[in-house]
């Protein structure tokens, strides 16, 4: 099936701006993006990129520089189920965590986010909408449900985890197997191992 | 088989103090501890607390005040295996969820937590012994490794997200479906929506 990928690419990753110049958001979001689209690319699936400016992209791209929730709702309205959304964030991806969202033959499938929000889902009959403002994994039952629509959710921490802020790093640093990882380590991240708790992230002679 | 379940009862949940009293803290822990239990209870394994000074539990429970690295080496070295550790504070766990633990046949499975964490471990074979120090998880693979053990790893959200920090009630108020869940909300906890992005929690007439 067709699995669509939101990028935004003109303030890519703008949480990291704490720990990452304006440049390096715009790359590392590129290597967050090319790790799902090479776990999808690896699937039977078809994955397509959605992007709120030109980007050069593996696959096919598409362009809507509305907000998330209306570029998203635009590709449930023009296209027949069964499709999927994943968020280009995912830097824990691995094939085997994909296949979980898959996996489910309820009529909408969510994966949950940190934080409340949603991460990916997948819709195999028509009538889902979505809304990513507020606590969207609830908001997502709720239309879903509204809707009368069956709802399955995936538990994984590997599409759960999206990498939104500097703390998100460590996850990377820890569990990531891919250009993400990679660009983090070529860039100076590494784990910061003083804590007894959880772990922060240091960066030392990067460029 | 026996699933050993530490819990910290001198300073429990010290990293919720900027949002929870002392006496809160002791109560929103054992909370968290009791939804373990419940789920381990229902499970066809034998949980038994491992505390650093004396509770009221539903299941046997030891005391040892050392700490977490110590306390739980001892474990390891005076019972046979197979044995399992789980964390008192997974909010968000359910019966499905901890199976997965149970799941896998390596000698040695382990749970991420957040931030390089373990949150649990199962072990089939001797010679592991564990490290809560620094990024455990990559730890807890080298030690493992070093003793000839193979490992498998559960990816789970539900399992490795502990609950440590104010950001992580959020997670509780979304997912989770016990005692804790209940405790946050008869305390006033509630979530803050105004956000786009991952959402916090407030605090309303809470007594």
């Amino acid at each position: 099936m067709d699995v669509f990928v939101p990028f935004d690419a003109r303030d890519p990753k703008s949480r990291l701006a704490p720990v990452l110049s304006e440049t390096e958001r715009l790359d590392f979001g590129i290597a967050l993006l090319a790790d799902v689209l090479e776990v999808l690319q690896s699937s039977p699936h078809t994955p397509r990129v959605l992007s709120t400016a030109p980007i050069e992209a593996p696959v096919p791209t598409f362009v809507d520089d509305r907000d998330l929730t209306r570029a998203v709702n635009e590709v449930l309205e023009v296209n027949d189920p069964p499709l999927a959304v994943v968020m280009a964030d995912l830097g824990l991806v691995t094939e085997a965590a994909m296949q979980k969202l898959f996996a489910h033959e309820a009529d909408v499938t969510l994966v949950p986010g940190v934080g409340g929000g949603t991460t990916a889902f997948l819709v195999r009959e028509p009538g889902f909408r979505v809304d990513f403002h507020g606590c969207s994994y609830q908001d997502h039952r709720s239309i879903a449900r509204d809707a009368e629509l069956s709802v399955a959710t995936v538990d994984s921490f590997r599409l759960s985890m999206d990498i939104d802020e500097p703390d998100d790093l460590v996850e990377v640093l820890v569990h990531g197997e891919g250009e993400a990882h990679r660009w983090l380590c070529d860039h100076g991240f590494e784990l910061e191992r003083a804590g007894k708790h959880r772990l922060a992230v240091t960066r030392e002679g990067g460029n």
